[in-house]
């Protein structure tokens, strides 16, 4: 039996997953973020028991994606104590001398969501997860996009909805998508957490708004088949239509877009966007 | 001789240019923009000369550019009088049994400067040319970006400059890149036309903070390589060194770039960008 393993390397948790060659996941198993010391050493007794053809890792970030670097592979500047310039590829390459591929979390779930998931019958789609943080990932003709570097979709500048005086809680910036409608924003705008606030309060209107100004400005830069949005806020069913009803006002009939239900949807993997996407990956580079 | 022909199709005029096998232009021709029937009997004279292996065609827009469409092949909504929903690429292959790339004139430039202009040594690159409108292109992967539609990329809103109240001159958007920036915002300003303006004028700095921030966006949306500017505005040689030092305020230190200097280019191919790119892009389309 080939086996393949999958790690989502986020900033609170690693979920790492082995799966068999038709990608059913056979064991699974969520590890809170310790020191990259402590997090590794469970990885290994994880993944120590198969034998692997492949792996592949979506990981927090920044991370280092530029083959000409010379820290390729690598966690770069994050926040994350302990995390900062950690060669995680590196050291999981140590580890297993096998195929392993290295993309963002968020690329990593914008595959699994394009081949497995709502992007199924597209060749290019956006995933943007919408929690705690705010980040993109894309796929371009089958491709996940990394060229320099991979997106920072959560970092692009928007223009305030009407009299917006929030103070951003972006600690880079004054104006970006994240500091104005992540889940932090949500709450200080309201004082309370985004899921303990009612479906038709005000706030959703202006969070959507947001969220629709950066997928004009994504549409008008990429172009894509399709933006399929996750994260924890999005479990608000009710932003679907408002940000649908304010895309539609803000892009004043400029560019044609595909029906705004098909456009705009959620995941289609829920939680295992990114694993199914790490084991396509994983798949793929093997291959 | 193997002969490959370019069409740059422009609103206010179209340029024919012949080339042989290398790439070396042998006959160009520039016309005015007439209705799509005299335009394209002008076309016909000058190409009916050639035995053409392939023809690039690197068109004003929108366009439409998805294979799945039925009107691929079309200028769609332009405000260009006679050539709304011209199908230029159907008559031009009525004309020419030949293969027959088709894009936008900004990926046409895209495709030129990366491959034989400022972008040679990359893989993925971004063209905006600043004028009379604002448009980009880019290439992504050796690939000229086109999913659903192509890039529009003039159109993404901007964040004010601090008490900027330029009423936009874009139709469709009053907060959108092309209508605070691109020539026409640039005289409305200043009452003056951008080429008559000194190159000490404080409206370079405004000029400069709105592009910076759009080049922001692409890059964090994008990660190319290299941004190449062209078109007249970017004729303003004083303007690179604004823009690199504005992006390096806005980026906040947030994302890792490549050396400015090397980041935010001129064109390497002046106005021939675009011709060469639509021959490359005619030679790999015979291919």
């Amino acid at each position: 039996m080939d086996y393949y393993g999958s790690i989502e390397a986020g900033g609170t948790k690693f979920v790492c997953a082995v799966a068999d060659e038709t990608l059913t996941i056979i064991k699974r198993i969520s590890l809170p973020t310790m020191s990259p010391e402590e997090t590794l050493k469970q990885v290994f007794d994880f993944f120590d028991e198969y034998e692997l053809k492949a792996m592949g890792v979506g990981s927090f970030g920044p991370i280092d994606v530029n083959r000409k670097s010379n820290t390729y592979g690598y966690i770069t500047s994050t926040p994350k104590h302990g995390w900062r310039n950690v060669d995680l590829l590196g050291r999981l390459k140590e580890r297993y001398d096998i195929p392993i591929a290295w993309t963002t979390d968020v690329n990593a779930a914008a595959y699994g969501e394009m081949h497995l998931g709502a992007g199924k019958e597209t060749q290019s789609c956006i995933y943007l997860t919408v929690g705690t943080g705010i980040g993109g990932g894309a796929v371009v003709n089958g491709a996940v996009l990394e060229v320099f570097s991979h997106p920072e979709m959560g970092h692009i500048t928007v223009q305030r909805y009407p009299n917006d005086k929030l103070e951003s809680t972006c600690p880079y910036h004054d104006n970006c998508l994240e500091g104005l409608a992540a889940g932090p924003a949500l709450e200080k705008r309201t004082g309370t957490k985004g899921q303990s606030l009612p479906s038709n309060h005000e706030v959703w209107e202006i969070e959507a708004f947001y969220l629709a100004q950066a997928l004009l400005n994504y549409t008008l830069v990429l172009s894509p088949e399709k933006i399929i949005l996750g994260g924890g806020v999005m479990k608000q069913q009710q932003l679907f239509p408002l940000i649908r009803e304010s895309l539609k006002v803000q892009v004043g009939g400029y560019v044609s877009l595909p029906p705004l239900e098909e456009y705009i949807v959620g995941c289609d993997l829920g939680d295992d966007s990114g694993t199914i996407g790490c084991l396509l990956l994983a798949k793929k580079k093997e291959g």
